[in-house]
């Protein structure tokens, strides 16, 4: 495999352990990818149609009775790019084999029961590639910035790393994926939400009362992610001041994950030769009136 | 606009009247497109970005309360390309913007419902690109090979016309497209899932069942479409033997019917100068404590 400007596995060089400090990380930074923007767009290319071979290869697998799935969930703060992953990521491969989900503010219905519940809901089905836009953890962030005590955040992660432990035992590979958007970054991404008649669908007034918390929404980030990243679910989280290395970096960590599945294709479940025979009868002929 | 190689409309060339004859079909032809494969391909290539454009306003038009949408509904026998349209049509617009639903042989819960319950359920969301791989369709289709009466399939087709123009009426395009491949071009495509062994998964002994009733297919077809191509959800009967030209006059198709759709970028509802003010004060600042 050619590994392109790809020095380390993104999905180490950017993985949250216990430690991780949020304060000290470079949202602007490349950590891993040794080139710069071009190299980084065409080398995407160049992988885009190994990527979706195995995602097929996933797909036919789940046709066929496995149920091996990839789940990525995706976090982030307003304007860090969490809608570009999903169209610049996931649009690398069949539609059929993917299956998007953005998460609002919990309904009254949905309040009113466990908060995994809608989750377990939207889960990917075997062989499908699952994209979260927003998630459970949206049960941990919005809660922990709006004044819930440190003990029952924890428990909440507590239930989260359980909840994702049966899901990996159940064949589901998780990837979590963190963009990470600096302030300054933030502010110019608004101010061309608002420059723009073509973008103002995408601008709330309320997007910039989340941006008048940005502290605590990143001390409670900073608390989830070291919480929350095990090793069977690790976080990354991506500097994402560079749409480009977000994209690139998540669209490898997808593709190396695909890897280690060690997919193969179904066997057939019929008689090869047999089907062929009957088939071929029918090659030359006229249809036949039934 | 420049026109490409279409000298008429697809949606015009390709249109179901009650009069339609489906033995008489050129499954090889290429009706309105006056050009080759690679014009054809390069055609969509350059239309794809307007595609998307185009999608994307309705999409923004779906999150600020407009019921706009669309309903691609794909029919076809096996091998005559449905999934390709959705890969290749589908694939070139942003999967945040489609909703994609293969419908399967219906189960015994929804067996127990009346037909159009699970339809319905499945129905594009406003602002949404909806994609049916097989549909109401099949509920015509299926019962009328196996024996079903002339008469209750044609109140069958009533029902789905009448559900048809309330879907209308309530702002959602329907854009019904119906492949027609060869028989000898489905042997051939057949022939290939068996000597493939990545194409086994494609395959299933009972899609030679369906090839052993072809002229049942063929006549039950003719009836359901003639029965239901209204006039505000008209069926568009594809010949299916060149994929490259399915996929041309569906992508052509689904472009224009968003084009008359005559969107425009939604109006803010909130005050820009002033948010825009607000804003401002933050840009040059470190983030404040809150």
């Amino acid at each position: 495999m050619k590994l392109g400007g790809w020095q380390q596995d993104p999905r180490t060089a950017l993985r949250v352990d216990e430690h991780f400090d949020l304060a000290a990380f470079d949202r602007s930074g490349t950590p891993g990818w040794t080139l710069g923007r071009k190299a980084a767009e065409a080398f995407m290319e160049q992988r885009a149609q190994h990527l979706s071979d195995l995602q097929e290869q996933l797909f036919a697998n789940g046709k066929t009775g496995s149920r091996k799935r990839i789940l990525v969930v995706a976090q982030g703060l307003d304007t860090a790019g969490k809608g570009g992953l999903a169209r610049h990521v996931m649009g690398q491969v069949d539609p059929q084999g993917v299956a998007l989900k953005a998460f609002k503010a919990p309904t009254p219905e949905e309040r009113a029961e466990p908060f995994l519940a809608r989750i377990e809901r939207a889960l990917p089905k075997p062989g499908m590639i699952g994209f979260f836009d927003r998630s459970q953890y949206e049960d941990m962030l919005v809660p922990g910035v709006n004044g819930m005590g440190a003990e029952e955040l924890a428990e909440r992660g507590r239930m989260i790393n359980d909840f994702e432990k049966q899901l990996v035992d159940d064949e589901c590979v998780i990837l979590k994926v963190c963009l990470m958007v600096s302030y300054g970054e933030q502010g110019r991404r608004l101010l061309e939400r608002l420059d723009r008649p073509d973008k103002h669908w995408k601008f709330s007034p309320h997007d910039l009362e989340v941006r008048g918390q940005w502290f605590k929404y990143q001390s409670v980030y900073q608390e989830v992610l070291r919480q929350t990243s095990t090793d069977y679910a690790p976080w990354m989280v991506i500097p994402a001041d560079h749409k480009w290395y977000a994209r690139a970096a998540v669209s490898e960590a997808l593709t190396r994950s695909l890897e280690e599945m060690e997919l193969t294709w179904p066997e057939a479940d019929f008689n090869v030769a047999e089907e062929r025979a009957r088939l071929a009868l029918t090659l030359d002929a006229e249809p036949t009136l039934s």
